[in-house]
């Protein structure tokens, strides 16, 4: 598979950086799910050394050297290409971004995180305003050092998502954002439904996470390589992609919506990191390629399949059988429960179709930060006022306003339009392919991942997000199917 | 705590290894409990990755420039001493071992394990015997690479047990072997039970798991730096002592003593772990100091406390709550239950009494092996013929005879004189202490558990096994305690 000897010799330095990586995977994961309590004494420290000697091996000199020469070499293999190209993406924030900002944005994102935290508890964002003050100025000198075309902005959505432009971000909601709103407006004119009263049925844990793991047996998972745990806030790890991937899942007590979505959306991402070939574990292109092409099989998995009519169909009995309350209600009950449509506070919250504008929101106000448009103590009242505007409701707090999210505390400004991306192009999957609801209804859930893993999964990073779409569907971000989709579905 | 500028920067340079350690004891605590069966396939890869960077920062030049400049150092503290001590220790096997051996040694014995596995299964010891010859000869030459006083077999007893020699085994031993024969020619005389019906009565798997949690419980854990998991075979881990340290227990469904005193053993690793002073944590005196002090924490817990009729009579009203079929036992009958004496031919099935002359049987054939005085080829003749002296009874093929163990297969010799050592030094505890039944009776773990951490516990590494006995027990291993602890218990 590797022809290049300078690509073969980048690869054997890689190994220990991949294992490095993958002690950094297995720690993270053991952190959330099992590690007693007071083991973070001695996790915070472990992780942290190796996160430095992680930097300390991609930044050294004779790495960074045939990484270069192989740049130059001709007739490179797309494969060997991916690796070049991933390489020095990684390269490019090292070098650019001096170590003091790294390091003080590590320490001020690690005190906003708790000042966040109690500034949510309190509803108080002028707890929380300096540390955001501070991690939006760092972010700016990120953006600077990084360096962009037209916008600081689009620096930092590379992070997230390579070669993602403000100006892919601006076209998509150009589309979304009067096509939801229509949508929205002609649901509310015919009534569909905004509550269900499953949403309040207190349900019996054991038994709702016997009903998940069945129906995640039916959606079908390798059980060699694959795991599911319980843990605070669900997750996918790639621990040794692809022979070893975990979810978790977690079990609040009321509205099994929540972990049987949970469940097929981490699945969704599982299922991508699963699919990878194996020819490619271990190396730079080893994993998905980016948090928008990962959230578009997500979301896929858990709305185009999972709140499918015919999903819905094909998965109650199983419900039925673990669930006693479901007794009374029909198979089209449990659609309309699964797809319950009303304007609100919170973005985890959201339905399918009014989750893209709390992402236009959070966007826009991004880009204002960004350039220092707006003062960050003015962000409460802008955030109240564009819900408002784009939802028609008006938070009581910050709790249930700015402050609802841990992304910005976290520092990840540019993140959020990955999801509204994944969104886009999950329904551009399903009209692709163009048979998905008819395959569901059989229960030929195989032949579906089968085209998933052929478009998608397969390559792994070898292609960047754009060109990886434009292989497999001729186009790359295109958010009319969306609308056509989300029409059609709430028809 | 630290004084010395150069112990220090020591200090500071071991972080990252104590860090990669660290992350060694993640994946090898998940490999053996959590791991899909696939994920070996990186997972191998990257512990192999991280030993060898271990390794590489250990011998880095200026660390080892350190070591020697601190070694110098007048006023160290007894902290400070131990801890180049051991460093010197690590050092040791890495300068003087050449690497060439180090690394046919890894490949020798990961074939030999596949190879005795398989041999073990077909009762054959000739489809295992050229691996173990292989492993003896490169034994041989890392005992000559380590150098010895007296005996070859020396050098390799002081990997385990710093500073144990063939002569402090053999006076234990010389003690042992007639105090225990006449030991068991009493019991046989007097007719001990060498059986109990309750050793067949197979168990519901989840009863027997809340009995043993609720036992542990009674013994007394730290919540919030503890864990119990299953694993095939149990365990103990320091992930990051004191703060998490995790144990495993097997349950098979039949003899119910099995996991209950495999938890308190390993409860008896792990309470030692967890009484580690909290200032040694991430320093290279932060973990036990020896195999043998190890297990005389785990046989003491076991053993003294948990075998006694103290504790069945303690327990038993929590044994009885879980297991229906004891009703119809008295708390004596668990303490014959527990403390059945029979000569047999499986080390790890061996009781309390017989167990040491398991050990006594493979010390001398080790021995012997080392030194070439026996032809590998001949061991399970000589094996037979010594168990038929020691204790009596004669394998009928290797599986239950020479080939029982895997130490061999994973190139551990020099090993099993821990297991005799630990089980003296827990009676030497039990005496020195002088009212632990009296304890165990009133319940009182607490007091018992402040005396080990007192005593053993808390010191780490930071003396080396004799002094550390000498200075808590004023002698260091006197069998002659252990001959009158059996000899008092079983009268």
């Amino acid at each position: 598979m590797i022809k290049s000897e300078t690509v073969r010799q980048i690869l054997d330095h890689y190994r220990v950086i991949w294992a490095l990586g993958h002690a950094q995977s297995v720690m993270g994961w053991d952190s959330e799910t099992y590690m007693p309590e007071e083991g973070i004494k001695g996790r915070a420290v472990a992780r942290a050394e190796i996160a430095q000697l992680i930097q300390r091996f991609m930044l050294d000199e004779k790495f960074v050297k045939l990484i270069e020469r192989a740049e130059e070499e001709k007739d490179l293999t797309d494969i060997e290409r991916g690796i070049i190209r991933t390489l020095k993406r990684d390269l490019k924030f090292y070098q650019r971004v001096p170590p003091e900002v790294v390091k003080e944005f590590a320490k001020v994102t690690s005190e906003a995180f708790v000042a966040w935290r109690g500034a949510k508890e309190k509803a108080r964002f002028d707890l929380f305003l300096p540390y955001l003050e501070r991690i939006v100025e760092l972010t700016r000198v990120v953006a600077e050092k990084l360096g962009y075309e037209e916008h600081p902005y689009d620096a930092l959505l590379d992070l997230y998502e390579e070669g993602l432009t403000s100006r892919d971000v601006e076209t998509v909601f150009s589309v979304l954002e009067p096509g939801i709103k229509s949508l929205l407006y002609k649901l509310e004119s015919r009534g569909w439904p905004r509550r269900h009263p499953l949403e309040d049925v207190p349900y019996d844990k054991a038994k709702v996470e016997a009903a998940v793991m069945e129906v995640l047996e039916f959606v079908g998972y390798p059980k060699a390589r694959f795991r599911v745990d319980v843990s605070p806030h669900p997750f996918t790890v790639g621990i040794a992609t692809p022979f070893d991937v975990r979810i978790t899942v977690r079990y609040r007590g009321v509205d099994f919506r929540e972990p049987l979505f949970s469940a097929l959306h981490e699945y969704g991402h599982a299922l991508y990191e699963l699919n990878i070939d194996e020819s490619l574990a271990m190396t730079p292109v080893g994993s998905g390629v980016s948090l928008g092409i990962h959230e578009s099989q997500s979301r896929f998995m858990e709305n185009v399949v999972g709140r499918s009519r015919e999903f819905a169909a094909k998965i109650s009995p199983t419900l039925r059988k673990h669930l006693d309350f479901l007794a009374k209600y029909a198979d089209d009950d449990l659609f309309y429960y699964f797809n319950v449509v009303r304007p609100s506070l919170i973005r985890t919250e959201a339905d399918e179709v009014t989750y893209n504008l709390h992402i236009l929101l959070r966007y826009r106000l991004e880009r204002l930060m960004v350039t220092g448009e707006v003062k960050i103590s003015q962000l409460p009242e802008l955030w109240n006022n564009e819900m408002d505007r784009l939802l028609g409701v008006r938070p009581r707090n910050d709790a249930e306003g700015v402050l609802q999210d841990i992304h910005w505390a976290h520092g990840s400004i540019g993140y959020f339009p990955t999801y509204t991306l994944g969104n886009v192009v999950a329904a551009m999957i399903y009209y692709k392919h163009g048979k998905i609801r008819e395959l569901v209804a059989e229960g030929n859930l195989a032949s579906v991942k089968e085209y998933l893993r052929e478009k998608i999964h397969r390559w792994g990073s070898v292609y960047p997000p754009k060109e990886l779409l434009s292989r497999g569907f001729g186009e790359t971000y295109n958010a009319e199917y969306l609308v056509k989709y989300l029409d059609e579905k709430y028809d």
